[in-house]
């Protein structure tokens, strides 16, 4: 989740800003929108009909005393049910449907009835009778509370309502009493518990919960994890002494997420560096152009520093969502753009790309190339296009809950101001500061912001510029300026209602170079508009010309074309290139819509010769 | 195994060559002798120890009845030992080392006291009393018994020894019994009871056991297996209709040599042509430069056309075992010179990439590229460089008894005459025609083969030209000529003792691309010379240049120096290049010689810029 909440102010926190009160941003449209609308109206209905089929529902109705038989499913089958709650609480508390409400209310009870006396909580682990916290590496206990406890503080935030809560308060206690310094020194094979403390923490002020967090943090690094290699588990290097990412890529930045929470509240500067450390060397070495995180299919893991396939990247959803996560709160830490460019990075390729844009179908691994005749050999590959639903089926809910929490990651606030990180369509209030913003991005560049509402003194409106958006322009009533790529363009003022800060970003179609030790782009460019990474689908290629056949002439211009009658309305780009046969035209569509019309060859990637 | 056995004629067996006898070729020496020899002198009795160890002999004590306990190890614990036991066959054979006899009698005892009175034989599922055949798809127990019956093939072949023969004869004969048509239709999970049951018709002439290798391979490939993605095991397309290899690598490889034994002895062309056709897709988009098969490490599997990554090949040593033994039954049953220059790429390269020079230490996965701060998180991890044994110990005894049966794949026989596929120095013998071989091969192009004993009659002498072999000269008493690269090149005589040829084929380095759609190695060339594969590896290199950082020259002239000190002798290639500082030169040496001085950095495919 992103931290959506108030940060309760510590003697110790350290963050440069603090994420605005839940419900103060609104989506009102855009293609973003457009994609939380389907989020509420069509994901999550079909989500909790898919949980009661795959009998995730079910278990917490055996564990409740309501129904007769034996756990079904994956030991974390639980945590989807959170997630999938998570994501229902922040669509609640944003529009209050009593439909939603009751499904809400329908699991509450199971959980609550589920709960142990003394407030252990995982269905799985009390159906089949499985001692407690004894195959904690694989056996995801941790994981189910931490998504049981984000799933809490949701419904709490959003509504103030304490039914939740409580029974995450309990099985937070319950956790406290067991772990931790002198007591069970286990550590779960699955971070997530890390993130879901300290929220707990900042929204009922409970130091222990922070406490237990900081040990999850500290102590993890030591190979303490048995069951897989200890890189597997992020257990191999200490936190603090890490310089990269590495292992399960879910895990890795999970971890390094909760990381940075603890860092925040405890004001852990040397914490806080390493985590830096550790996110440039992923961004430059281990994440895709599309955000997408881990190379490997063989553990759903980073690989070496460089090793990044495109024809079998994993870039599973679900830790492009964790990186989001991470990059939020490193954001607010730090106050650095990179982290906001990094979020928008990641939301408009490697994130929506595993999401139909019905919103019901889904992509587990996000892969960068398919070529022809690839086989359909498993239910996560990309040859069989996004699916309903998983086996492992983690990704589809975490989708639900980043949809619905989306206004989380797009402004924040501190002492000073306002700042506004990602452009959508909507209004964003901090203080006495209410903002309108008029964009038709990112088709277009051109982003209105409007007062609505200000207090007497000056406050200061910053705008992100993304590194990308050399010749940037910010006009306001005093004229128009030139602005710099890579960092916040601000305005101080005592606003004045009406006032408008327009901020113009140049989406001229650029072509991107991998960095030159990456082996499995060499001799290729990507096309890139803004935020969008651009692809070359078949369906929208010269007819009887492969994919895989297709070279892109680099000195060509590249051309936009608008075409509202297609996949919704999106903006095109060609480029002039050759096939087998001589010069054609290439055709390329936001990475993000590909495999709309059925699964298909497709590439991020394009060789020159 | 090679089928190094004398094919009983049959009249529907369709061959074009068939196997000299075994003890028909020696190898008195050149590197592959060495590698024999240290096969023979340390790897055997070293392999030896690790079964003990690992517990895989103590499995047939406790099932033998002279030891109490619990079985140890993988359901397939019983192959090891069995492939062990093949390649102390064929050297007690060549040497008849009393030591190793009692070795293979000791085995063979135990053996003989743990096969069940029906016939039935598989330690771990008798010690687990696991119902036999329950769970054929992971069990292994065709699989357990394939090995079983090519190690007394060979024992029987190069003996005459009929002890083990008759315990392999009691287990097949039990399958026979249980499987086939209207019986029990189940399939191994793990072909290679295929090719076993075809040798072991071959060397007693029971046609039931060519009947039920016959049953095995046309009902595969109709989705009985299940446990995995059917593709995994080879069983999505059945065997006659399929056009190309997919799924776990090493699977498909023996079911596709066992499926070509079937062919040959059957007559059956369309099955023949079904397997060209699969191994022409194989050799053209789904192997490696250096003969390695298998490009994911997910599953062991092949992927999809083209998709061969550096970095991550799999290629493991079993696979490429596994190629060259499917090669070589294609090369007796089409008479194609392709067929052998496969044997020879994945001989030199992929295959001894997999053992050190020492014999004692494996690489279970053979990368292509090695990348510096790799995580060596895997005991297959290549970062890890070659090791004594696995927890999946598949590899080594494979290794051991290909390197004990290498006679068998150099020469082969027909009515006319005697084909020669390999040369290495030694002796072979065909008929009343036998003939020394001399050459220092791979190192110098030149091959003298000398007439020591030779019939009254015309015969044919053909010598396989390797297709890289443009230029090659064959010299006889009639005179130098030049021979076609691809072909076999023959001269027809009544041979007298002491006539000579001599082929001479030009082993000038050159420069290979990749196929244009393989993204991994775009933009890069490989060197080669002659049958040898060359890669670049750290310790060569100018000091400071990481291997990742350097350029090829494609201009650049390619010059060897010899180097006795080295590794035994080497003759390395320097090619001009540059490094991020300005030119430089590049060391390249023979790409199966890596890490054999630690770990390092090392690519085969070279970027150009």
């Amino acid at each position: 989740m992103a931290y959506a909440g108030p940060v309760r102010p510590t003697e110790t926190a350290a963050v440069v800003w603090r994420p605005v009160a839940a419900g103060a941003v609104t989506i009102t449209g855009g293609p973003l929108g457009a994609r939380q609308t389907a989020n509420r109206t069509a994901a999550i209905p079909a989500g909790l009909k898919q949980l009661r089929e795959a009998k995730n529902v079910l278990n917490l109705e055996l564990a409740a005393g309501k129904a007769e038989g034996e756990a079904v499913g994956p030991i974390f089958a639980d945590s989807d049910v959170h997630k999938w709650l998570e994501a229902a609480a922040w669509e609640y508390g944003r529009g209050a449907d009593p439909a939603l409400l009751d499904d809400i209310l329908e699991l509450t009870d199971l959980l609550q009835n589920a709960q142990a006396d003394d407030g252990y909580l995982d269905s799985v682990v009390q159906l089949r009778g499985l001692e407690r916290y004894s195959e904690l590496e694989w056996s995801h206990e941790h994981y189910c509370a931490g998504h049981l406890i984000q799933a809490a503080v949701a419904y709490s935030r959003t509504t103030g309502r304490t039914e939740l809560l409580d029974v995450a308060r309990r099985v937070a206690d319950h956790l406290v009493a067991t772990f931790g310094p002198g007591k069970n020194p286990a550590l779960d094979g699955h971070p997530v518990i890390e993130m879901a403390l300290v929220e707990l923490y900042r929204e009922t002020g409970e130091r222990s919960y922070l406490d237990l967090a900081k040990h999850f943090v500290d102590t993890r690094g030591r190979g303490t994890i048995t069951g897989r290699d200890v890189g597997y588990y992020s257990d191999r290097v200490p936190v603090r002494e890490a310089t990269t990412v590495e292992g399960h890529s879910v895990r890795a930045v999970y971890l390094a997420a909760g990381a940075a929470d603890v860092a925040a509240e405890t004001g852990d500067a040397e914490l806080l560096a390493a985590l830096e450390t550790q996110f440039a060397s992923m961004a430059l070495e281990k994440e895709y152009l599309t955000g997408g995180l881990g190379a490997r299919w063989e553990g759903e893991a980073f690989g070496d520093p460089y090793e990044l396939p495109n024809d079998r990247a994993y870039a599973e959803t679900c830790a492009t969502i964790g990186g989001i996560q991470w990059a939020w709160r490193m954001l607010l830490a730090t106050g650095k753009a990179s982290y906001a460019d990094q979020i928008e990075r990641m939301i408009y390729n490697g994130f929506i790309s595993g999401v139909s844009q019905a919103g019901t179908e889904y992509f587990y691994v996000n892969t960068l190339h398919l070529r022809d005749r690839s086989v359909p050999d498993h239910d996560r590959t990309p040859a069989r296009g996004r699916v309903g639903w998983f086996a492992c089926a983690c990704c589809p809910p975490n989708v639900m809950r980043t949809f619905s929490s989306l206004e989380g990651y797009l402004a924040s606030t501190d002492a000073d101001g306002l700042q506004l990180h990602q452009y959508l369509p909507g209004t964003v209030q901090a203080g006495e500061l209410k903002l309108t913003v008029a964009t038709d991005y990112p088709w277009q560049g051109k982003i209105t912001i409007t007062v609505d509402q200000a207090g007497p003194d000056e406050t200061t409106i910053a705008l992100r510029v993304p590194a990308w958006a050399e010749g940037a322009t910010l006009t306001t009533a005093a004229g128009t300026e030139d602005v710099t790529a890579g960092e916040y363009a601000g305005a101080r003022r005592a606003w004045q209602v009406g006032d408008q800060l327009v901020l113009d970003l140049p989406l001229t179609p650029r072509l991107t170079a991998p960095h030159p030790r990456v082996d499995a782009s060499r001799g290729c460019l990507a096309i890139e508009r803004g935020p969008l990474v651009y692809a070359l689908e078949q369906a929208d290629q010269a007819e009887g010309v492969a994919v895989d056949d297709l070279r892109l002439d680099p000195a060509g211009e590249l051309v936009e074309e608008r075409r509202e009658d297609l996949l919704g309305g999106v903006t095109l780009i060609k480029a002039t290139g050759s096939g087998p046969d001589g010069p054609v035209e290439l055709v390329a569509l936001p990475y993000h819509l590909w495999a709309n019309r059925g699964p298909q060859p497709m590439r991020v990637w394009i060789p020159l010769q």
